[in-house]
């Protein structure tokens, strides 16, 4: 093991930048070794601009994240909410905080999970800040881009819109659960121990849908990512929105690896509600949308109000739909 | 005190945008309150951006920074990052990592401190992630704009530039080291320990010089800004360009105060050549450039050569000049 502190600073940026001035192209002038990254924006188009960190001990921590794992992590929550403005990402700087008995050889595993997400979608590392921290802190930036008319934000939905979301919903928040408990129960088959944990470990930004959407012309009414929730997002669109919403708890999208795995702590019900961490879309779009779209992308999940967030639960009642998804502030 | 775990992330999140919303215009098109911010880059410009953490017990402490000192510097040590490429800071975001002991008071404290900062140069915060953490942590990215020719990087210094350094050097550290000796000495004035101190806690970042430039149509050769001392610097410069240089020890630019408030265990010259946090610029320039520029801008220190980084001392010994600032990874 070679320890970090060994290395000293300005070799780190060295390895930094020998990691990522090998792909430096346009739309990047200077990379990673001068004071800040120069890049030349495309004529015509906007720029969005995201940061989010994710810190030891409160994000993940080394029970269970391999190193690769919490870099890919880092760069993949921020990717999505690129994705979230239906924008296309370009570029990244980073601030690392690193322990003093950070090794080099985690280091490069850590480099190796944040480029390889970023080359996954297109985008180039351009800059990174490394400094010591008490415990291990990767702040990410993500730039992207989009035709000003391209992009959707959260306050678009209008009633009659159906409401839809991407994929599956709290198999991560499943994972992170079983995870938690640190031992594959033995009845748990390992594919279903695989799809939920990996959901959780190395989420998939749905830049995708984007792509997709591009292609065929069409944007949804709203549009926001799954981080913290369902239902946090559902209130975060109608609070935007200046709607309502019902949700039909029959129609949320559960794969058959949660109603497996699911810890049996909380239905898969409250998993697809309130378990963080999914990283899916959720959307609003009008009819004339939504039959433009592949109908296998996406699970239309309920319908734009003019006021009120209600669920009409599986048993027939109609009930107040609250936001409780993650909040990582209050005291559990 | 109110403790930020009473208040929730998105009641953070609301509070955060009350303080940047109200500021947001061209060329930012969204602020805080969606998945990312919008901008709209000037036509024609090339964008730089760059990214800098500070973190709790490494970069500052509660014993003598107060909350909006930390906001503020957090700001400033990036904005001499664009300042140090010649270019115009335009937008921010920052990640925040929190201890859940934090006050609301602290926050708003902290907010007033980068939000003041950030004003003063014309920069409209769009984004932030607040989130736990164990210790205090600020990863603030900065992007701003210049005309592609006006760019100064590290790598433009030649044979018979001169070097030059704005402003006095070593105040910084040695205001840092009476910091941390906890009381003013007796024999101390009150102008020279808020002289030294105040440069410690509050860098200016030299956009003024960035601006000056500008309007006299000159530029240097070479630039970058003094963060980790000046022998680190002119390695910096010197490794980039392919060149050497020669300084001369009698014309390093020490303030009085400097001379009168170091602590002994140091002396000036050893506080100009390695002290860390100064946030001057140091650049290189041929002399029908510098002749354009204010003569009471900056000091010449020395020349560029073809090899070896020399330093001629005020008794005659001309040696090698070790870079011998601050490394924020090698064990002290």
């Amino acid at each position: 093991m070679s320890p970090i502190e060994d290395a000293g600073e300005f070799n780190l940026i060295r390895r930094l930048a020998a990691i990522s001035s090998s792909s430096t192209r346009f739309p990047v002038i200077t990379g990673i070794g001068d004071d800040a990254a120069v890049y030349q924006p495309k004529s015509g188009m906007v720029q969005v601009i995201t940061t989010d960190a994710l810190i030891e001990g409160y994000h993940f921590d080394f029970d269970f994240y391999r190193m690769d794992q919490i870099g890919y992590k880092a760069m993949a929550v921020n990717l999505s909410d690129i994705a979230a403005m239906n924008a296309r990402p370009v570029l990244a700087t980073m601030a690392l905080g690193l322990p003093g008995s950070f090794s080099m050889e985690d280091l490069d595993a850590l480099y190796d999970g944040l480029t390889s997400a970023a080359s996954r979608y297109g985008v180039q590392i351009v800059g990174g800040d490394t400094t010591r921290s008490p415990v291990l802190m990767l702040s990410v930036t993500v730039i992207g881009e989009a035709g000003k008319h391209d992009l959707v934000h959260r306050n678009g939905a209008g009633p009659g819109d159906h409401i839809c979301v991407t994929g599956n919903l709290g198999d991560a928040a499943a994972g992170l659960d079983l995870l938690r408990s640190h031992t594959k129960p033995e009845t748990l088959g390992d594919k279903v121990w695989d799809v939920l944990t990996t959901r959780h470990l190395m989420p998939v930004p749905r830049l995708d849908l984007v792509q997709e959407w591009a292609k065929k012309g069409v944007r949804p009414s709203a549009l926001i990512d799954i981080s913290d929730g369902l239902t946090n997002e559902v209130h975060h669109i109608c609070a935007a929105s200046g709607c309502g919403a019902v949700l039909w708890e029959s129609k949320l999208p559960v794969s058959p690896e949660l109603f497996a795995g699911a810890p049996k702590s909380r239905t898969p019900v409250d998993y697809a509600l309130n378990g963080g961490d999914d990283y899916e879309l959720l959307f609003t779009a009008p009819c004339g949308v939504l039959t433009q779209m592949a109908p296998d992308s996406y699970t239309t999940i309920g319908v734009v109000t003019e006021t009120d967030v209600l669920i009409h639960r599986t048993d027939g009642i109609l009930e107040e739909l609250k936001a409780e998804g993650h909040d990582h502030f209050r005291a559990e």
